[in-house]
């Protein structure tokens, strides 16, 4: 196993090289902060390119939460600059046989493991181009660690790709596995949109997979039920709500959410990821 | 509502433009590190200008804790570089009619909700200049989210303030929201200072409002109670107390603090933000 | 104490300057993300030197915990750059008489208290070089906080030392402390590796002291007692390991942990670290 860097194909790139980036990585992982595990991410990228800037979007996704993972992935694309490499490690199959994805739209390009991490990116922009990552690629040592992917597959290849030679890395064009968590089903005769709570954020905004551009057309929110409860509000700011209501709003991601003003929804109403809910229309 | 930035007002400046600052950002906010909000505040920021160096203060201020918050702002500011811009998002009001302010002194800058988070910096520094953020500035989008002004409106005034174009942001001059939990009250005729508990660490020392300076004049320290307890010991470093007894002592940024050593001061003796202390003089 | 910075020794000193060094520190630290002492100790180092490369490797030991930081710390070594310099305090007797030393090997240097932290660092790197800090260099001030020595040395310190200044502040060559939670006691007789947990990460695997070149010599794993629990399935991967059964497997750093696929095998077999372990071996 791998107990130090070996990146020959890096070699040569000092600072002041014109080969050099200067490129964002953005990381995306469900390591947590308190083994190092994001931070030797860190160590290794810099290793195969010190004038990257690496950026933490998260590292505390639940373990193996997949579906927060996509969601969080989606809601920060658009709002890093073009060039940015995505870097999602949430890997309950690191290890097994699972592939790895290359997938880019509007000049930004994750990397991340077959597992539908890139669901919510795929459903939202159509145009999503997906490739196998070309594993035997030299940079991407084959006696690598079997348990730690993450230091010793990712990270090197976003460091390539951040460099600009993410035309190397790509295999096949590939269908991606896509999570049946943020698919709608339109209930059109009962005018109700079923979907389910994909993410539950720090102060309780209980997340679902329903976009505003799934109410388009001239229709409005009626009422939202969950499990026995029903949510008749609909405001456009947290401080629109009245105390201790839950209300639904559409959030900063225009996907719509269960909130309670200064309050945990989640907490309150008992929410959990992968609740069902149907909102109602007319 | 903003899907991606619009960032008009920057474009243009790119890797090498002599406009480019490489100025500091320092982000303080109760986002919390799990759900990508803070990651996405600094995509927003390197979006507006890539050359940006985005330092994280801390982004696990207890939601809406603006005490908290205010404390560490105070005891952040003279440590980092001149021209730094603290970008202070703890806003129970978001989405309310509260204003947005803009403080400066010793070279450096804060852009906050006024809501109370720069109350400490107001008393500590009376030649803090307190400005109202003028919200009509083509670099601060108007149909913007109502929920997350942190990547919509800090971000990139925080970015535009580090570029050196604060001037243009400022708009009156402004009394801010200043918080009562800082004022000391000091009762001369029976030589006690009353105060409060305005942070708890992660150590659990429990850090009151009154500072060194509030001692002077030949005064000093006799015992301080909280609630139905009296800590009698003050020392000058954590080492100097026995095991398991609660001392006094002036921590890192000379505010009197309770601590027990190597343990939970807050726990031992179940002390909550807020909580009232006097401090018995002689 | 100290209430702003006093950077004398580094004045002077500006973008652009050749002095400049745009070395990579890295932090590792017991003070959590949620007070501001991080953030702080990163102000201190830009304000030192603007051109640092400050990386988070992680803030979230636990409080006071020697033996994770030591772990940590050797597992990260490696996949750092050259010339990175660590920082790391965790410091359970900051304010006492304890040492700070100066560790180096393999291109990479460590500033930390003398209390047990360099362990590993100590046990795998035979080369390692470790020299005590002289107090008494005018970039260390001597009314220093007694309490915050992150800050008010560590941060300096580490900031010179990766400005190339190292020599200044190396005092006298030291035998650090070194902690016995890393010492592998073989009896060779019963074939039995006696060991500890040195650390349990955020999903729970428990790793000990037992790195894979202690097995060699055509030795091989047999069973692991852990209490009164025996492990007796060593795999290659998590994913080798059946659902809730629990493995041993060399981990991302070759040192022999016990795990759950999918789960925490901390939880599920109550493990602790400081817990014995005994490794039968043939």
């Amino acid at each position: 196993m791998l107990e130090s860097i070996e990146i020959s194909h890096f070699n040569g790139r000092r600072k002041g090289d014109s080969i050099m980036s200067g490129g964002i990585i953005a990381l995306l992982t469900d390591f947590g902060n308190r083994d190092g595990y994001a931070g030797i991410m860190k160590g290794m990228l810099l290793s195969c390119d010190p004038e990257l800037k690496v950026v933490d979007l998260t590292h505390e996704i639940e373990p193996f939460a997949v579906i927060s993972a996509a969601y969080i992935l989606y809601s920060a694309w658009a709002f890093f600059p073009e060039g940015t490499v995505f870097c999602a490690v949430v890997d309950p199959g690191v290890g097994s046989s699972r592939g790895i994805v290359l997938a880019s739209v509007k000049e930004r390009t994750v990397i991340a493991p077959d597992n539908g991490v890139i669901s919510l990116l795929c459903r939202m922009y159509p145009g999503l181009e997906v490739f196998s990552l070309k594993s035997n690629h030299p940079a991407l040592p084959g006696g690598t660690s079997a348990t730690f992917h993450g230091r010793d597959i990712f990270a090197p290849a976003a460091a390539l790709l951040a460099s600009g030679k993410g035309e190397e890395l790509k295999g096949e064009a590939v269908n991606p596995v896509i999570s049946e968590s943020f698919r709608i089903h339109n209930d059109r005769g009962r005018r109700i949109l079923h979907s389910r709570i994909i993410h539950i954020d720090r102060f309780g905004n209980s997340i679902s997979a329903i976009h505003s551009g799934d109410l388009k057309g001239g229709h409005s929110f009626v009422r939202l039920k969950i499990g026995s409860r029903v949510v008749t509000e609909m405001v456009q700011t947290y401080q629109g709500a009245e105390a201790a209501i839950p209300v639904c709003l559409f959030g900063s991601s225009n996907f719509l959410e269960i909130a309670v003003r200064q309050s945990s929804a989640a907490q309150l109403l008992g929410i959990s990821i992968g609740d069902e809910i149907s909102l109602y229309y007319r």
